[in-house]
C-alpha cells in the first residue's frame, strides 16, 4: 500500500449496534463504495451513544485515516449525540442553520403535520462545518474539514445514508482522495479447502506483495481476492490480471467462477447457453439442492422438477429404486445413489440429473456409515458418475456441502 | 449501569470486513449473547489483517473494558495474524502446544488427509495462555489474562464462534461478571409485524421497567425476550414468568414457541407426537419448505416425500393437475395450489399436505398478478384451505416468506 494513498475510518454510532440487536450493514456497505474509488478502509468503530466515547474514537481515527465517515447519532431524540460529539471534538459550539431550519419545518409540512420542537436540534452544526442536505429524511449530514483530514457525519438510516454516499460524500471523495490507482479481483474456488489452495498458490498470499492476493473462507467456498496497485489504471489492471492468470494456472478447474458468483449461478449459465435441462432425486438434503438451483432467477428455463424422496418407500415408488437393494446395501450406498440419478432422468425426461442419498445426523451414524457420509450420482447421456464423501460437519454443514458437491460435480461433468 | 460491572469490548479482526466484502455478525452475536449474562458491550472494532493494528486495538480495548474478545485471524494462512499480534501485545514469544498438534492431526486423520504442513501454526498459542477446544473446526481459540483483564480469541467462523461462545467463554464470564441476577427468557411470534406486537403488548416494552421486554424482527419471526432482575435468582424468576404470562394473554396463537424454536420445529414435534405425516408440492420456493422442515433432526419420522414441480408439465404430470386448470387460471392461482396440495396428498398417502405456486420474481409479475403473489394451500382430511399473499420482498425473501406462512398454517391448522 502506498503511503501516499488516502485511507478512511468508519465510525458507527448506536447502542443499538452495542447490544447486538442490530447487525451494522452499514459499515460494510460503505467501505464496498469507498472502494470502487481507491479509498481503503483502514477500520471500523461501533461506539455507543455517549458523548466522551465518540469524541475519543474520532481522535483515534483521525490518527490511522484521512477521511472519516461516521453513520447513526444524528436523530432528534436524547440519545444521538453525533453533532454534540463533533462539535466538541473539534473545539467550537454547534450554530443554528435558519436554511436547515426552514427545511425541516417544510419537510414536516408537506406531510400534513407540524415541526416536534426537538427536531430543531438537528438543524444545528458545528461552526466552520457544511451540511449535507438529506432528500428522504430529516437529519441533514454534516461535513467538516479538521487538519487538512475529512469528517463525514451521516444518517444511520441505512436508505438515506446511501443516498447522501452517493449524492455529496463520493463526489468530493473521487477527488480529495488522488493517489494510486486500486484494482481488485475476486476468483471463486470449491473443491479444496483454504490450507490446500494457500499451498498451490504459494508465495502469492506473501504479505507487502503487489499484487496482494486475500483468501478467505466461507462455507466451502474458498474466495481468492488480487488488490493490485499501480501510480495509473492501466499498470494496475496489468498487474491484477498477470496475478489472476498465474492463479488460475495453479487452481485450474477449482477456480469455478469471479465475482461474487455461485456455483449454482455458474452451473445455469451452462445449462441455459446449452438448452438442456435438469432433475434432482435428493434424499438427505431434503430440498437444499433445488433451493440453491432455483435461488437463481429465471432457473425455470432449465430446472424442471425435483424430488425429495426422504423414506425408502418414497425412493422406490417414486424413483424406482428396487426395494431388494435398499434391503441388500441399505438406503446410503453407491447403487441407490445411482439408481435415484438414473430414476429421475428417465422419469423429469432431463438432459442431466442428480441424485444424492446420505446420513446428516446427528443420529443415525454407524461404524460402516458414519454420520457425514454421502453418496453422490450425477448422470448424463454419457453416463452416471458416483462420488463417496464424508462430510465431518454438523447436520446442516454436512447437507449444505453435498448440496454444493453436487453442482460441482455438475460443473465437472459438462466440461468434459 | 454499575461502575463495577464489567464491561467488554469486541474486536472483529479480517481485511474482509474493511472491504465490505463481509457484513460482521459475529460482532452482534457476540453482544446479544453477553447481555444475557449481564455483561455490556461498550465498542466494538473492525480491525485489518495487520498485525500492528491489531496491536494497537488490543491496546485501546484494554483500557475501555475489562473483558476483550476477539474474533477472526486464527486461520492456518499467512494473513491471519491473531495469534501473533496477541503474543506481541503481551510481550511473550509463541509456544507449540504438543496436545494442540496432535488434535489437528487428528481432525485432518479422521477425513482422511494428512495435515497441510501450515496448519501447524494453529497449534501454537501465547506463552502463559491456554487453548481453548474447537469440536467443530481446526482453529483452537485462546484465553489470556493480562492486568487482571480477559481476552479470549475466537475463529471468524460463525459456527465455530459460537460453539465456543457458547462452551467456554460465557460460562466462565458468568463467575467473573458478578452482580445481579438476571432472568432472559424469548417468545417466538409469527404472522404480525414488530409494530403490531409492540401495539397489542403496549407498556410492557418501556425503557427501564424491570421486567424488560425487547423485540427484535428476523426474516418473519419477532422475538420478545424478557430480561428480569433481581437481588435473587428466585425473585427474578418469578418476575419473568408473570412478565410471560401477561405476554400469552396479549398474544395468544401469535406466540408460536420459545428459546430459539423455528416454526418447522414446533411444527415437527406435533406431527411426531400425533404420529401424523406431512408431504410437499413446491413451485416458487423450489424446495426451500422441504429444506425448511428437513432442517429438524429426526424429521424423517413425519416427513416421507416431496416434489418440486416447476414446469407447468411437471405439475400436471406429477400432481395431476389439470392442463385446462392451468389454461384457464394461470399456475399462480387459487385452484392450483389446491390441485397440488390434494395431488401430493393422494400422492404420498400423507395426513397433511402443503401445495405452494406464486411468483418469486425478479421477473415474470404482470399487473393482476405482481412479483411477491403467492398462494399457500395446506390439506388434511378436514380438507384443503388456500390463502393468497403478497410478499412486498426481494426474490429470496419472498421464497422465504412463503415458507414459513406454509409452516405456520399448518400449525394452525393442527391445532384446529
Amino acid at each position: 500500500m502506498n503511503s501516499e494513498q488516502r485511507k478512511a475510518c468508519i465510525l458507527s454510532i448506536g447502542n443499538e449496534l452495542l447490544s447486538g440487536r442490530t447487525v451494522d450493514t452499514n459499515a460494510a456497505h460503505i467501505a464496498r463504495r469507498l472502494r470502487t474509488i481507491d479509498v481503503p478502509v483502514v477500520s471500523v468503530y461501533g461506539i455507543a451513544d455517549d458523548e466522551p466515547a465518540i469524541r475519543r474514537a474520532l481522535g483515534l481515527a483521525m490518527t490511522e485515516a484521512d477521511i472519516v465517515v461516521l453513520t447513526g447519532g444524528l436523530g432528534p431524540t436524547d440519545d444521538d449525540l453525533t453533532r454534540r460529539a463533533m462539535a466538541g471534538f473539534m473545539g467550537v459550539d454547534l450554530v443554528l442553520r435558519e436554511e436547515l431550519l426552514g427545511k425541516l419545518q417544510r419537510f414536516f409540512e408537506r406531510r400534513g403535520f407540524e415541526m416536534p420542537v426537538r427536531n430543531a436540534s438537528q438543524a444545528h452544526v458545528p461552526q466552520g462545518a457544511a451540511a449535507i442536505e438529506n432528500p428522504v429524511g430529516t437529519a441533514p449530514g454534516i461535513r467538516a474539514q479538521v487538519d487538512g483530514k475529512l469528517l463525514f457525519a451521516l444518517p444511520g438510516v441505512p436508505r438515506e445514508m446511501e443516498h447522501m454516499l452517493e449524492a455529496a460524500v463520493l463526489p468530493e471523495l473521487r477527488q480529495f482522495a488522488s493517489g494510486q490507482a486500486l484494482i481488485v479481483r475476486r476468483l471463486r474456488c470449491f473443491g479444496a479447502g483454504e490450507s490446500k489452495i494457500a499451498e498451490l498458490i504459494g508465495e502469492a498470499m506473501r504479505r507487502g506483495r503487489n499484487p496482494l492476493v486475500n483468501c478467505t473462507a466461507h462455507a466451502g467456498i474458498v474466495t481468492l481476492e488480487i488488490v493490485a496497485t499501480a501510480a495509473e489504471r492501466g499498470r494496475a489492471e496489468d498487474l491484477a490480471a498477470g496475478e489472476e492468470r498465474s492463479l488460475r494456472a495453479s487452481l485450474g478447474d477449482l477456480i469455478y467462477g469471479t465475482g461474487d458468483q455461485t456455483l449454482a449461478e455458474v452451473v445455469g449459465e451452462s445449462l441455459a447457453r446449452m438448452g438442456k435441462t435438469i432433475a434432482v432425486a435428493e434424499s438427505c438434503t431434503g430440498g437444499l439442492l433445488a433451493k440453491l438451483i432455483t435461488d437463481v432467477p429465471g432457473s425455470s428455463r432449465y430446472f424442471t422438477c425435483g424430488w425429495i424422496t426422504y423414506s425408502n418407500e418414497a425412493k422406490s415408488r417414486e424413483m424406482e429404486v428396487p426395494p431388494e437393494m435398499i434391503d441388500e446395501y441399505g438406503a446410503v450406498s453407491e447403487p441407490v445413489a445411482r439408481a435415484m440419478a438414473e430414476g429421475v432422468r428417465r422419469r423429469a425426461l432431463a438432459d442431466y440429473a442428480v441424485g444424492i442419498t446420505g446420513i446428516a445426523g446427528p443420529g443415525g451414524g454407524t461404524e460402516p456409515k458414519p454420520v457425514g457420509l454421502v453418496y453422490i450420482a450425477v448422470g448424463s447421456q454419457n453416463g452416471t458418475d458416483v462420488s463417496r464423501q464424508v462430510f465431518a460437519f454438523d447436520r446442516s454443514s454436512v447437507r449444505l456441502r453435498a448440496a454444493q458437491t453436487a453442482i460441482n460435480m455438475l460443473r465437472m461433468k459438462m466440461m468434459r
